[in-house]
């Protein structure tokens, strides 16, 4: 089979690492609007070639959109004309259901399969691509019933060989999930980072006192604008209202703190510290 | 020399596996409020013996006050009217200006080394106590010159046995600095935590959709409200000003959000993005 990847950085690329040595395709072609991207993914071994854009569409068993989300919804239904019966496609984006809505009267949609594999680092581009990033990560299926069966079935069978647990929903259900489990770190990275930056002006002192504590708030700031504005933007009515809630709970801290009650901040920290039933 | 570990967790118990196994003490004495911290202390090895407080006091040459800082609050001077002019204490709070004030007038002074590890983890007790805690993070000593020289070459060495690295601070701009790099990130995971619990009545959805984005952000979620609700009134007005710059960069995106203004989101990532500069 050959795999087709449109965008060549760290999902892309990390797939491609995992789809090869796990022997589910065993020809890769690759573009990038990036030509640095695209030169960089051949020399290390991403892909096996570079092809022009509909060249590689028209080689592709199973193309792999993995572009930011404001690209992806420019390209999707551009590729779903330039398919035939027999050929796929997959998005791998982290919002889904604009995308989704967006070639939903697509005579092609059966050829499409909505995905988002829920894994990634705060890197990107060809060189963070790295082996494994997906095993024991969900791999989401949206609307899988407006897909063609086999469509669902290839796309079951490469998470598989992702080592990934596969789970379907609904499009717009994703989106609400993940704005609470995913985009909202992102905002709330973000912010901290742009906080202790404008008030610590000599970066020495972040660097001396950083204990692992602030590393691991403000490690997803690092991640690329060109990722993260199109998905923020994209999900904007769900990510605004858990950044409401996200508020709310902070003014609550802030009141316990203002009247010193440390019974209140107990049973704040108390309640909070039940996220430990979920997360490792 | 024996050290007197008073408070057997996390901190105490780490920095008595490292201080034994660099042979910079050969004898350790531990006590602990809480008899069954005590008993597992002393059952996994990380001290020799378990003595009453006024017993430990009396037989070490060092005492580390590791207890939270509402208990150390209470204790440091205590203990300080104990000990004899050879007999050192010092702590490893979280907060220090509020601790050194309350010594700053007793006639043994200059036998306190007021003194931040700047290391952690989420965990808390005697279990979670691990090797190599401290390697490679800053160890403050706060006032320096308010206590004895041998006392704080004693410290120095202490923590260059537990290969940290030395940085020396007024116990006002420890307190500053902390709630910038440290503090804040515990009550921004806090609130993260509380709000996705209070959203994602199934957690089963957050199971499984949190990706290590969410994990990394919501880590600190899990640290103990004994320890952690002292630390924020303990250095409130830092806090709280911390609190009101990280709100305003939050309304900051949520404008941006309202808005859709692209290209503000990309100025706000790009700006937090320089945080790459610092951490690793």
């Amino acid at each position: 089979m050959t795999i087709g990847v449109i965008g060549l950085g760290l999902i892309g690329g990390s797939m491609a690492i995992d789809l090869r040595s796990s022997k589910f395709a065993d020809h890769f072609i690759g573009c990038d609007e990036v030509e640095l991207n695209a030169e960089t993914a051949l020399k290390i071994g991403l892909v096996d070639e570079i092809l022009p854009y509909d060249e590689l569409i028209k080689k592709s068993d199973l193309i792999i959109l993995s572009v930011p989300v404001s690209a992806a919804l420019r390209m999707l239904s551009d590729i779903l004309d330039k398919i035939n019966d027999n050929q796929y496609v997959m998005d791998v984006c982290s919002t889904k259901e604009k995308l989704n809505d967006s070639v939903h009267y697509h005579p092609k949609r059966k050829n499409y399969i909505a995905t988002h594999p829920m894994s990634g680092t705060e890197y990107c581009g060809p060189w963070a691509a790295v082996p494994n990033l997906f095993a024991g990560r969900a791999g989401i299926i949206c609307n899988a019933e407006d897909s063609d069966f086999n469509a669902v079935e290839l796309v079951r069978k490469l998470y598989d060989f992702l080592n990934m647990r596969v789970i379907y929903m609904r499009a717009a259900h994703h989106d609400v999930h993940t704005a609470y489990v995913s985009h909202i770190s992102h905002i709330i990275s973000f912010a901290l980072a742009l906080t202790v930056l404008d008030k610590e002006k000599n970066e020495k002192n972040i660097f001396d006192l950083a204990s692992g504590g602030f590393a691991s708030t403000a490690r997803l700031a690092k991640s690329n604008a060109n990722m993260w504005a199109p998905i923020f933007l994209q999900n904007k009515e769900n990510v605004l209202s858990v950044l409401d809630s996200y508020m709310e709970k902070l003014q609550e801290f802030k009141n316990a703190l203002v009247n010193s009650d440390e019974r209140e901040l107990h049973r704040l920290i108390d309640e909070a510290n039940r996220i430990k039933r979920i997360l490792r």
